[in-house]
């Protein structure tokens, strides 16, 4: 085990601070307030066009640090493999995660690993957590929405959601659907500078629709949203009609939602358009007065219907 | 799985830091360097006498933070279930936790869940990530060991290890053994205080012997352990004779190494035993230029052997 620490995990990860050997991290002092969230990645299967449980694993921590308009600095990573994994399966794991640290400016400092006997896990279930430096005074919080402001998405919705009951189902049409697994500090970090953001939230499990309903909650404000403003890919619409689902209640690993001062839609927007991961970014709606805790869709044909939680068992292990 | 969160996390965890609901917490500025570190805890049974998987995730962490010379001040907690674990065993082991982060000083502000299908985990996995503030201007090391050092141990050795195996194997003879799981923060922060540490280390995985053999080689030092000095429970060393196991090399999990000068060994010695957790605290041994890199027992009956480091495969899931 000390070999497979130090073949592995050191070479990929490899870094000033997580290379004293230490159980824990010694990091350097931040001035500003902290931002802190973790996540355990349990995704089936390991790897799927556009990502894997790596990539997941510091995007999905990198943005939930960003959601709370904190810049992401530090990492840790811990490991539960199955006895009798295969070694090149951690390789790959191990690298695409050192990969999206680096795109995504963060060091992982410290971590761990336990092996449990066969068939008393699933290959390797993986959990960070993440640490990041707070850039503005009063950061942005799913309380923060009122009426006036605008509703931005930084992108398409229900890639990643596709994308893996397409690789558990085998379903052949789902070609060209990959997930849209990502690091958004960048976009956010230069919204913050820029424009007064009260809202930031990445909508993962439970998808858009979801993610809406609980700033409408948290806030006690309605959300409008103008159905055919909100991007979905073709191959995920043609997908989703196919399987019988709804793209709004998908998980996405690479989106979020922006909610601003009304007159400063159009600058956020642009800010969005400038980053690699918003270029298909877009005013989708509104957040109103009327019906507070609600969200409601303007559909394509003119009429209007609540957009509610979702309901029923949601898909395990997405993420 | 909402209501889950809210009524068993939220309630047994609450605090201001918490219960804003985003998906990350909102820390204050911290002014010194911070400490970071994170463990998986995946230990069978989930609950042994002593302790539980829920005081181990907590104390676990606690302590790895306290080693690099920092007050522990918050965790993050991410959950792995397996369905149908019994909703009762969830709030035993969260209540478990909830009262060892009162006892440690540590607040949980954030966390997260995920359920697996039945037979992808073994119940209950918890990771638990910890950061805490450095106390002093040279953090103590595994490379600070210094010739003419003493080292000291803050109680006996075997507690936690032997308790474990014990339970598996339905040992009755061990009915007086059980768990020092415990938190050492508060120990570790008056010793900095007052006492120049130059090494904290917890001598978890693989016990005294092979903790000791780790700082040796860091530090490029010769350490001498008098066997005699070493504390051990009579139960424990009866339950090691009987089942032909080495107290030096079973896990601990609420006891400290610690190495300071050796003018200042018998202060550190009396901090340590005015706490709770290290009343049986001992000076075991010093730090030599012989052998450097390696660690040589003086035996009770006069003779010395080598401790190497633990051969062969380690107990999976002891903590």
């Amino acid at each position: 085990m000390q070999e497979l620490v130090s073949d592995c995990f050191r070479k990929a990860f490899s870094n000033p601070l997580l290379d004293t050997l230490d159980d824990a991290a010694l990091l350097p002092a931040v001035g500003r307030r902290l931002a802190m969230s973790t996540d355990g990645y349990t995704v089936t299967p390991l790897f799927f066009p556009g990502g894997s449980i790596g990539t997941l694993a510091v995007h999905g921590t990198v943005n939930d640090v960003s959601m709370l308009g904190a810049v992401p600095r530090y990492l840790s990573a811990a490991f539960i493999l199955e006895e009798g994994l295969e070694l090149e399966t951690l390789y790959r794991v191990v690298n695409d995660m050192a990969q999206a640290a680096r795109t995504a400016g963060v060091r992982i400092v410290t971590g761990d690993t336990k092996v449990v006997p066969k068939g008393f896990a699933d290959k390797i279930f993986i959990t960070t957590t993440g640490i990041g430096e707070i850039l503005v005074e009063d950061p942005p919080s799913g309380h923060r929405a009122g009426p006036g402001d605008a509703v931005l998405l930084s992108g398409s919705v229900g890639d990643h959601g596709l994308t893996i009951m397409a690789q558990r189902e085998g379903l052949s049409f789902a070609t060209d659907v990959e997930s849209d697994s990502a690091p958004l500090c960048g976009l956010c970090g230069r919204l913050l500078e820029r424009v007064p953001v009260h809202v930031l939230r990445d909508p993962t499990r439970g998808g858009l629709a979801s993610t809406l309903n609980e700033i409408a909650s948290q806030s006690r404000v309605g959300i409008r949203i103008r159905e055919d403003a909100v991007p979905v890919h073709e191959s995920v619409r043609s997908g989703c009609s196919f399987m019988g689902l709804d793209p709004l209640y998908l998980a996405n690993e690479g989106k979020c939602i922006v909610i601003v001062p009304g007159a400063s839609a159009e600058e956020a927007l642009a800010i969005m358009r400038e980053d690699p991961f918003g270029r298909e970014a877009a005013v989708i709606g509104s957040v109103t007065e009327e019906q507070p805790g609600r969200v409601v869709l303007e559909t394509a044909i003119g009429g209007e219907r609540l957009l509610s939680l979702l309901e029923g068992a949601e898909l395990p292990r997405i993420c």
